[in-house]
This record gives structure tokens, C-alpha cells and sequence, in this order.
């Protein structure tokens, strides 16, 4: 949100990804990722956006999702898909190069909302799960926290991924 | 393998597919994708092959595994990712074809093979682990058995995929 003075009258001027929010909520106010950025936004494009999670156990963990309510991949046009899983594939190319990770884990599940999102992680051998999906068994402790073992800060990463994929959808 | 006889002697001559797999095989003699489909082999393509996997509690469970050691999306050329991924959506719209189901889950993890594959997994509200992934924590029991509730048998959807897909790669 920007504050715009105009007449004396300090007025909201929303950015256009507020906007597209905003109209998102109204149209399906009871859907969380309508209402919400659904993690940290790290950038707004017209069809998607990425988000970063924040997971004490697995601090690079990102996710690329569709702004608009389309549960299955097929739900979108093979040039819509090729879109998203460009960004994917985007989003895997910046984590491979700053963190050096043992293997990405991707995946779309979507069980319990109605936007086709990507969950994008980067897994090393020492993790709290490695080699199980993070959504099975644990496997280990960290004492030190996944953290302080990263090759990168969640900071840097994010700063990474906008210059990747370079000016966001304000700017274009 | 078909028989072939010459000169009085039966001689085995190898299909296109076990040729290709004894290839890798001998590169990689260590590699379970490279010894063997890593399924019910439905269909096989140059690049990659359609398998079932045999879950009990998930029947229309399938992977698409590129055939070469490949390990993650950003190891293929962008023509690749998009091949790959056309082949995901497609087994994915086949089983919504035949099951509608809840949903679609797909995942690529691959932290044990250097092969990228693709799990595709039909899932029901009533499954046993719904809304969960298939890695997580089972929901409840389904008395009467998954297959016994699926709209379509494995062996229909098996027929439906190769279909869908148009002949094989030895045909064309
Ligand atoms: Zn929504
Ligand atoms: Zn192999």
C-alpha cells in the first residue's frame, strides 16, 4: 500500500497486485489463498505468484502459486501450463545454484484449496526427513537448525528469485 | 522377448525396449530404473515410460520416468520439460476421464534414483489418507478396499492410457 496525499486527504492507493487481491476476495471470500499471499510474497505476476514458506525444518521452501481458481494442472491450457511449470522450473534453477541441494522436491496437491499450487523444496542428506517426502516419517533431529546449515540466507534466496525472473508484473 | 528361429537354432531377439533397457542396465548396472520399469509397464517412449505402480490403497497410481539419468526438471532441456510434463498432464486427464476424482497429486521427489519420475496419483475424499498426501499419516480404513470404489479397473485405465497416448514408440 502506497499513502498518496491528494487535497489534504491522505488517501490508501492500493497496488495493483491489492487490487487483484482484493477482487480475488470478493469474488470467493471464504478461499484462503484469495484472501491471503498464502506465505511470504516474494513476487506478483499476472497468472502466479511465488511465495516463500516458512518451515523451521526446511527454511528453502518455496511455492509457485496460480492466482486464479484452477485446482488441476489440466484445468489450464497447455500454454498456461508450460507457464507455470517454466516458473517452477525457474524457482529449481535459483535453489540448485545458491544452495547446491541434495535433491528438489516438487509437488502440486491441492487437497484443500482450489488453486493449482507447486510446492518447491530444496532437500539435503542431513534434513529433518531426507530421503522421505517432508510429508512422511521424520528421520533425524538438527540441533543446529536447517538454518544455520543453508548455503544461503532465506533473504538472499528471495533476492535471488526476484532477479531471476526479473521485474515483477508492476513494472512490465 | 520373441522367439526367433535360424538355422535350427531358437535364438531370443529383443524387442526395442529390452534392448534399450540392457543398454542401461550395463551402464548402470547399479540402478533400479535402469534393471527394470519401476512398475506395471504400460507404455514406452524414447524418452520415458508409463508405469502402475501396485498400491493397494492407491490403484490409479502412476509414474512417468525418464528413461535416462536425469535426476531433476532442470537437468532436461526446456523441449524435454515441456514433453515430460505434456505426458504427466495427459495421464492426469485420463484419469479424470475415467475416475473424477477428488483430485489430481502429482510429486516428483526422486531422492533415492537418478531418474526424474513423476507420481500421479488419482485420490478420493473417502481414500485412506485424503485430505493428507499419500506420504503422510493414513485418515481411516476403507473396509470394502480402494479398488473395489474406483469408477474404472486398473486394467480399463491401463488400456485407456495407451489410447490416449496413440501406438507406441516400436510402431512409429
Ligand atoms: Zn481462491
Ligand atoms: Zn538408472
Amino acid at each position: 500500500m502506497m499513502l498518496w496525499l491528494f487535497d489534504g486527504i491522505t488517501m490508501a492507493r492500493h497496488t495493483e497486485e491489492e487490487n487483484a487481491r482484493d477482487r480475488a476476495a470478493a469474488l470467493h471470500p471464504a478461499c484462503e489463498l484469495c484472501r491471503s499471499p498464502g506465505g511470504m510474497l516474494v513476487l506478483q505476476r499476472p497468472h502466479w505468484r511465488l511465495v516463500r514458506v516458512e518451515d523451521q525444518d526446511f527454511p528453502a521452501y518455496y511455492r509457485v502459486i496460480w492466482n486464479a481458481h484452477c485446482a488441476e494442472l489440466t484445468d489450464l491450457t497447455p500454454e498456461q501450463r508450460h507457464e507455470c511449470l517454466d516458473a517452477v522450473a525457474e524457482v529449481e534453477a535459483v535453489l540448485r545454484r545458491h544452495l547446491r541441494p541434495t535433491k528438489i522436491n516438487l509437488a502440486a496437491f491441492g487437497n484443500m484449496v482450489p488453486h493449482l499450487h507447486w510446492h518447491i523444496i530444496a532437500r539435503h542428506v542431513w534434513d529433518s526427513h531426507f530421503p522421505q517426502p517432508v510429508w512422511g516419517p521424520r528421520q533425524r533431529e538438527v540441533p543446529e537448525g536447517a538454518r544455520a546449515r543453508l548455503a544461503a540466507t532465506p533473504a538472499t534466496l528471495d533476492q535471488a528469485m526476484r532477479e531471476a525472473f526479473g521485474p515483477t508484473s508492476e513494472a512490465k
